[in-house]
Order: structure tokens, then C-alpha cells, then sequence
């Protein structure tokens, strides 16, 4: 077996602490590879990364537009959200709309991802629901298509309900693989997980950014969720944290999306580029600063990385290790290669 | 550079994930190799694995006796706690025992390390003091020793302070090795953070599970040590978390302590044996479990193990992924082997 690549040193003082090895790859809407790290072949459970691209059915179906959906609410569709006030209020608003409840969802409950919502929660003696599921938004995005499809939406996260498959089916066209149902694994919120190579992942997101390679009804679906994404990036996780910052700092360039267990997909649209990081031990924590540094490297050069775009994906990139006084103790930093 | 083996493989259904690899070592108190994976000469920080070593002054200078310090007391000073309310109460008695007061801690401040204890304080509408720190007791046991010698502990936190400098000490004996006060590095709490090899770190906990190789009075001060963190392990981390668990369950048989980025370290008394975990990537899962697995083979080898110990760390050493609806969705399992 290959061994991956070291992606991401982290330091106390000068010393080497720890290290992360990864794989990361850059292709076209046709699949071409534009530049790759370790094994892009292998398969990766692009887990949350791909919601972008699981949206695809709640739009190209007619629901969001019969339901007048606002383009937060798909982005919220398309998000990891940090179980703020705002992003519960969304996925209600959704549920309004579409005529179902949150004893729809199968996505399971969860404490707030983001520790500070989960504790203000906790402080107005509130308990979570399945609204504060980070997974909330896309669930209702997927009631949505049910509901205009008139299905029956009971059962809808298994891998052979007419809505995965559906959702299954976009994923396929837009990744360039074939999905077998049977062979789903499941995810955190109970829909099928499907792997894919590493490749698929970045070709799917270079699809997803230019609408190249797919047919009219999806190229016009994906424009539709890229804008929703780009002018919602609060939506896509939350205040301060990774998807959020830097789909809002790169406004129009570039957006992000990231996945469990150190998976973090992009786009480029103006380059039609798609990117896909996979951390070999899961951190999330070295795949974004590994997709940070990738895409600077790649705005950098092409020269199209605005002042704000730079600040934002070098902060992240490269990093300060602070104790609990707010000393640096260390730093982390990414030694990616822009060729392979 | 030697790449470390891969020692715990987490997969989803039957698929591989993510995988962590690392480096391990089991040692008697004379540095003797018994167990070794991966580069053990290489250096580790080991953080707060080796807080019983770091109390030792507090014992040995006479200060426990003298402020007439509890078990629980010395315990606390040995873990990375939870944050909960007996821990804080811990802590403030011994700062009211030795007359001192939490503005002489200069651990910082953080919300508890647990995130049930930290929404708790959230909900009685409290904010963390720095005896919520993690390292609090820790840092009391430092102030211990500095008042029984009357020093000025105004920041005691520093290398060169002769609080820290008795600290240094007590690690390069208990280790065998030589540290510089000048190449230190700081951790977490603001204490230096010194970088060895992983087989010293097994050798100072082969040594404090013993007391072999040491001094008389070092001898008397780990057993002591020894006792109060068998005694109450619930001070080494808190309810539910694996050095608590661990040592709890494996009473008389085992103790373990955890340190931060993928460091776990590990006494078994009756063989003599110190152990020692470092995962590359720093994950804490994976250090846990890898521990977890070792002391698994090597107590039932030596028949010493007893059924609870059994159950409590085969549980550590393999474990299932449950989704938020509480479906297993996958499993992680160590591959640590027992031959080099």
C-alpha cells in the first residue's frame, strides 16, 4: 500500500509534535487531473462534503422553486450548520413551507456542533432537537423533494427509497461513478455513504462550480445552488468556522465544503477546477489547512486571489498554536505540493 | 524517516475510513525494551501523560503531608480533569489548605474539558474560572510545594522558576534523561513542555508503578503517588473517560494517564512494566485504544487480568460507530501487535 504523503506539521516551540499524511487532488469536469497527492484513485467516504451535490434533487425536482425557497434555505440544504438560532429558524421555515414537520426527520439529535451555540443553548434551558442536527437543512431538503414528488416520506433514509435514490443518482452523474444501493454504508444521519475515489470527488465539484459535463435540467440546478451557496456562506456551517469563512472571504471564487473524518471538498469556477482533500487519520484540522493552502497555491498563480482571499486561506493554512493564556506555543504548517 | 505501522483502522460498514498510525513501546524501570513498534528513540512531548511524575515534589518535598493533603488531593494534582463540580471543589480546598488563592494559578482559564460538565456550568448560567482548567489540580500541587518552601510563586509557571525547576528535575529522574531548561517549550498550561524519547516516558512510569532504580525518598513519594490515583481515579479525568475508566476498572492491576495529542502512558505494577503510546497524527481516539489493546494482551498473557479489567478494556481497544439515531455504522479496531 501506498503511503500518503506528509500534508500538515504541527510544532511546539521548533520541535515536531505531530503530522498528518493525506491525499489531495485537483481535476476538471471531465476528470482530468490537474495536479494530485498520494493515492487519488483510492476511495474516500466524502461523507458531508458532498451535500452541495445531494441538494441537487430538492432543485432540479421543481421543490425548492414550488415552495418559493428562499436561497438561504438551500444553502442550508447544502450546509453542516452550527445549530444557531438562525439555522434552526431556516429548517423550520422549510418544514412550514412544505407542509411536514421535524418528526419527519431521521436525521437524529445532536448537541450543537459549534460548543458555543451548544452551550448557549444549554444556558436558555434548552435541550436539542432534530432542528440542531447539523445535518438538518439537507434532511429537509430531501422532505422537500419528497413532498413534491407527493411520496410517501417515511422511511426516506434508506438507501431504496425513491428519494436516495434520487439523491444517489445525482451523486453518481456528477461524480462520474456508479453506485450500487446495496453496497451503501451509512452516515452519521442515517442516509446512505457511499466511497468513491478521491478523483470522483474533485471532478463532482468541478462539475458543481461550472455546470460543464452535465445535462441542461442539472447545469441550471447547480448554478442555482452555487449562488444560493456563495451569497449564503453562514448557511453552509456557521460564525467563524472553516466553510463559512472562506466561502464568504473568496465571494465568488471559490467555495467550500467539508465532510467528516478529514474531508474537505472545493470549487473553482472561474478555473473550472474541483478539489478534494482526504486526511489518511480523519483531523479536520490538517484537511482544512491542506485545502487552504491548495487553494492559495492555485489563486496565487493564476493571480485571481483578492486581498481578503489570501488573508482568509492563509490564516487557515498556516496557523498559531496558543495556550490557554493566549501565548504561541506552536504552529502549524502545511508543506502541500502544487506539483505531484 | 521510518514510517510509523498503522495501528488503528476505523472503517464504515466493511470499508476502511480512516486509519492512525503511530509508535508504542512497553519498558521495565531500567529503559530495558520488552515491546516496540515503530521508531521508540524518536522524541514525544508527553504532555500531560506524565502528570504523576510532574506531582512528585508536591509528595516528596513533604508538602502533602504537611498541608495534610487527601488522596483525592493528589490524585487531582495527577489529572487532566473534567471540569466537574467536585473537581473544582477539589481543587479550591487544596488552595484554602496551603493559603493560597486561585489568582496565584496561572494555568489559564477554559471551559471544562468535558462537554456535559461544561454545558452544566453553561445552564447554572456560570462562566469557567481557571480551577475549571483542566490542569488545575496540577498546578495547585505546584503551589503546594512552592509554599512548603516558602518561595514567592509569582511566576512559577517559568522554566527557570525553582517551582518548575524541582518539576524538571523529578521528570529527567524519573525518565533518565537529561533536560535543559532552556530548550523548553511550553505546553498548554503554561508550563514547560519538554520533548524525549517514548521509551523514557515508559521507563518513568515502569519506574513510578515500582519505585525501582529510585532514590528512597522517590520511592516513597511515587508509591504514595500510586496509591491516592487507585484510590481515586475519578480525579484523573472524570466519569466516562478513559483514564478514569481504565484505571478504575483495573484496580491494583493498571493506571493510565492520557496527554494531549495522542500520548497515553501506563503503569502495570505486578510486571514492572511502563508503557507508552504516541499516534503521529496527535488523535486521542487512537492513543486510547491502542493502550487499551496492549495492556489487553499483556494482561491476559500474564493471567493477571480480571474480568471486569477485561471488559473495560476491550471496550477501549475496539469500538463501534453508532450514528445520532444510535445505528452502528462501523467499527474501529487497533491492529497493534505484541512482537516488534
Amino acid at each position: 500500500m501506498d503511503v500518503s504523503p506528509r500534508l500538515l506539521v504541527v510544532r511546539r516551540g521548533q520541535e515536531e509534535e505531530s503530522f498528518h499524511r493525506g491525499r489531495a487532488v485537483v481535476a476538471t469536469a471531465t476528470g482530468e487531473t490537474v495536479l494530485s497527492i498520494g493515492d487519488i484513485e483510492a476511495p474516500v467516504f466524502p461523507r458531508s462534503a458532498i451535500k452541495p451535490i445531494q441538494a441537487i434533487p430538492l432543485v432540479a425536482s421543481g421543490a425548492a422553486k414550488k415552495f418559493g425557497l428562499s436561497d438561504a434555505e438551500i444553502a442550508l440544504a447544502c450546509g453542516s450548520h452550527a445549530g444557531s438560532p438562525l439555522h434552526v429558524a431556516t429548517a423550520q421555515s422549510v418544514l412550514r413551507k412544505i407542509g411536514l414537520s421535524q418528526n419527519d426527520l431521521e436525521c437524529g439529535v445532536h448537541w450543537p456542533l459549534d460548543s458555543g451555540e451548544s452551550r448557549a443553548l444549554a444556558a436558555r434551558g434548552e435541550e436539542p432537537t432534530v432542528l440542531h442536527n447539523n445535518c438538518s437543512g439537507k434532511h429537509c431538503g430531501f422532505l422537500a423533494f419528497g413532498a413534491v414528488r407527493g411520496l410517501d416520506v417515511a422511511g426516506y433514509t434508506n438507501a431504496s427509497h425513491p428519494i436516495m435514490r434520487e439523491v444517489t443518482k445525482a451523486i453518481s452523474l456528477m461524480a462520474g461513478v456508479e453506485l450500487d444501493e446495496s453496497q451503501a454504508c451509512i452516515d452519521g444521519c442515517a442516509i446512505p455513504a457511499f466511497s468513491m475515489p478521491l478523483v470522483s470527488v474533485a471532478t463532482g465539484f468541478a462539475r458543481l462550480g461550472t455546470g460543464e459535463c452535465l445535462s441542461p435540467v442539472l447545469a441550471s440546478s447547480v448554478a442555482r445552488i452555487r449562488a444560493a451557496i456563495v451569497h449564503n456562506p453562514l448557511m453552509l456551517s456557521g460564525e467563524g468556522r472553516f466553510d463559512t469563512c472562506v466561502t464568504a472571504e473568496c465571494r465568488g471564487e471559490v467555495f467550500v465544503k467539508s465532510g467528516a473524518e478529514g474531508v474537505v471538498a472545493a470549487s473553482i469556477p472561474a478555473l473550472s477546477y474541483g478539489l478534494a482533500v482526504k486526511i489518511d487519520d480523519g483531523a479536520q484540522r490538517a484537511a482544512t489547512a491542506v485545502m487552504a493552502n491548495l487553494l492559495l497555491q492555485i489563486l496565487q498563480k493564476d493571480g485571481i486571489a483578492t486581498a481578503n482571499a489570501i488573508e482568509a486561506l492563509t490564516g487557515h493554512a498556516r496557523f498559531q498554536l496558543k495556550n490557554w493564556n493566549g501565548t504561541v506555543v506552536g504552529a502549524a504548517e502545511t508543506v502541500t505540493r502544487t506539483s505531484s
